[in-house]
């Protein structure tokens, strides 16, 4: 059931270990089969060396276990909450990649200091509020997604496919689980270089808004000239 | 004799080097078999690429050599020091990894700044006072070994499996060998981000307590839910 | 048709990309032939596993596809108008290349810290100014390559063969696409650093003029005799 | 003619090279046959990839070449100054590496902040001062082994084998070519926990000289007791 699935979530997994954005068991791959609601998501805990596309999971909208002889990543309501609230999204990333999860740390947003950024966000990636003590002790995978969804009241997620949880790490997602991964290293890269800006000129600017719109248009705009057509790539 | 346990900690000093933690033929790794005693430990000043299983070390809990061709690390009195100190221990690293050293060199504890901390420490991982002429000068690696169970005096052990040793580097531990490599690995990268964030943010704080304990619990408490029962990695 | 200008321009992207100075598909590699005024250059948004020499795209001055299945780099406008207002180069590079894009955001020129710099060139690596809204809002890539024109009026873009444009990330170039690659991973290792340079003093001052003169001219003046003669080297 | 030289200096070479230290053809480490007086050296500028050990080159005390069809390192003078002033070194090793370069940029030696240090250097590795107007433009690689040398005038060459030259970048010396390129590697490290350290607390102090004391000798004092006896390592 859902093999495609099962192979894309496996196959995006490895691929986060392959780019050096995880460390032991950290961070896990989904995808959604919008048709059905189901969602394939890669086991907790277990090593990235062992791992076959047949450990992955599949669970339904409310986190049961469809399908997969262990049990889901531990942060599976998060992934679940997030696929609720942006419809669009079709694969959602967590890792704790080090810069970014820096930034998490020190509670602040990325600044979108260049066209590295804009060609991948459409302005600051955001932080969260931290959660609260009962956000924490009850459901507290919900909650994360939870205040991720609440970040982004005033927000386009389609355009900033990403974010900063509070103190924990980030999240990143996209129209399938390869844009997902390809955004968690953009992320990681974009956080490194606003780390080395900050250092360089403690008075860097973000970029003008007339640099920021050229950039992500010209890659994501209706008019994107950036890339090849799906034609000519296949 | 206690070929499994020369077989775990040739493969784990082996995992150490791999993971980039150490340089040259820095570093050691050692496990102790608590029936008989007896602990197991890399040869002192050997290089990694032509170190076989057979050129383990066994000692006594003296330090005396019960097996083995070569001389065992010269660190084996602070490492027989902590398995005395700590029963409940069965696996100790040390490294001098980048980041944890230059915390250690800084001569302060790092603070648990998010949840990639609070999953492996449940706390600020320590750093012990400075030696003494007299404790440097006469059984230094012994007196090494009681700083650490100094620093340790009123804190838990297996709740904050590492330490570092002011000016000098960090040690780790765990139940097994594989355990206190796995934390070693999880202490560079930890160390690593708390220092970014540092940069990033001078106001950042520790997370708060209620994060703390669930991130921690949620691995390690009796109500663990986070990875695989032994019996499903089986 | 120019297969061995193709050749070579596919070899230097690969080059790039096994520099790690690229991510996904950033990054771009072309080069001139002189005589036609053709120039090859890497097609837009294709990934480095899947490149072949053969993907490579030929263009005539004014941007048109002469030869190739592909669309051409987005920056192409930008290495033409460098073509035309360098008339000795023979190869530019464009990357994102972490330190050197922190250097681009800051806005700051790479000053001359010391021989690894002076060796490649022959004074600070100038930023150029922000483009203003109209230049990005029409002929952006073109106009790029105008204002690393203007910010080289006065200096000599043979001796000090890159640019930083500012907040969006270097160009490099030179005799050839092999010079440019070659100059695009030094110049990257310089900003590295001369971030650090900063960072361990903040008073740190730039190499005196004879020391620069030196180190420029012993491996570019005319009486260089660092290095091997051509004919050595056959 | 002195086989075993050039196999030697070609090895270590390459280990430099794996080690990352090097960047393009930067670097080069030389030997010294103490009883004939000559000494063997890379190439300059030729590419780590293509080399052999056969493209060593061969010089007397004087500079000419004796053996070789390349012409040696530009940096030839530099080595041939320091193994006269220094009798009893065997093997240098110059390279850029990045931290120890950034340190010798900012015209600082490097502080004993810890053990990691003091297991090979008994103290700072100090930094020359600039070389003036005149030493550079006559005989400037003679006299940058002469700034070296003046440096040392009270300094043990011995217990501290490594400098970093002003605004240029680290030698190391040792016993033979693979001593100098382990300094070469351990100044590397060292360097960059310097810089962090020095991050993470602008208090930082170097260590008590009593731990220097202890380190230092452990490993390289008549009584040292780290590593293994020549005869074990047979």
């Amino acid at each position: 059931m859902l093999e495609w699935l099962k192979k894309t979530v496996f196959e995006q997994n490895m691929r986060l270990m392959e780019s050096g954005l995880v460390v032991l068991t950290w961070g896990n791959v989904s995808a959604i089969d919008r048709e059905s609601g189901l969602v394939c998501i890669k086991p907790s805990g277990v090593s990235y060396g062992s791992m076959t596309a047949d450990d992955m999971v599949i669970v339904d909208p409310d986190g049961n276990t469809v399908e997969g002889h262990y049990r889901p990543s531990s942060d599976t309501p998060t992934h679940l909450y997030l696929y609720r609230a942006f419809p669009s999204v079709g694969g959602i990333v967590h890792t704790h990649s080090t810069y970014a999860t820096a930034w998490a740390q020190a509670g602040k947003g990325i600044p979108a200091f260049g066209t590295t950024h804009a060609d991948a966000f459409y302005g600051e990636v955001p932080c969260t509020r931290a959660l609260t003590k009962q956000e924490v002790e009850s459901e507290y995978e919900r909650n994360t997604g939870a205040v991720i969804a609440e970040r982004f009241a005033s927000l386009d997620a389609d355009a900033i496919p990403a974010v900063l949880v509070k103190n924990h790490g980030p999240f990143t997602w996209g129209k399938d689980a390869e844009y997902a991964v390809n955004t968690a290293i953009t992320l990681e890269e974009v956080a490194k270089m606003a780390t080395l800006t900050c250092r360089i000129s403690e008075q860097a600017d973000p970029v003008d808004g007339y640099l920021l719109e050229k950039h992500y248009m010209r890659k994501h705009g209706k008019n994107a000239y950036y890339g090849q057509s799906d034609d000519a790539l296949k």
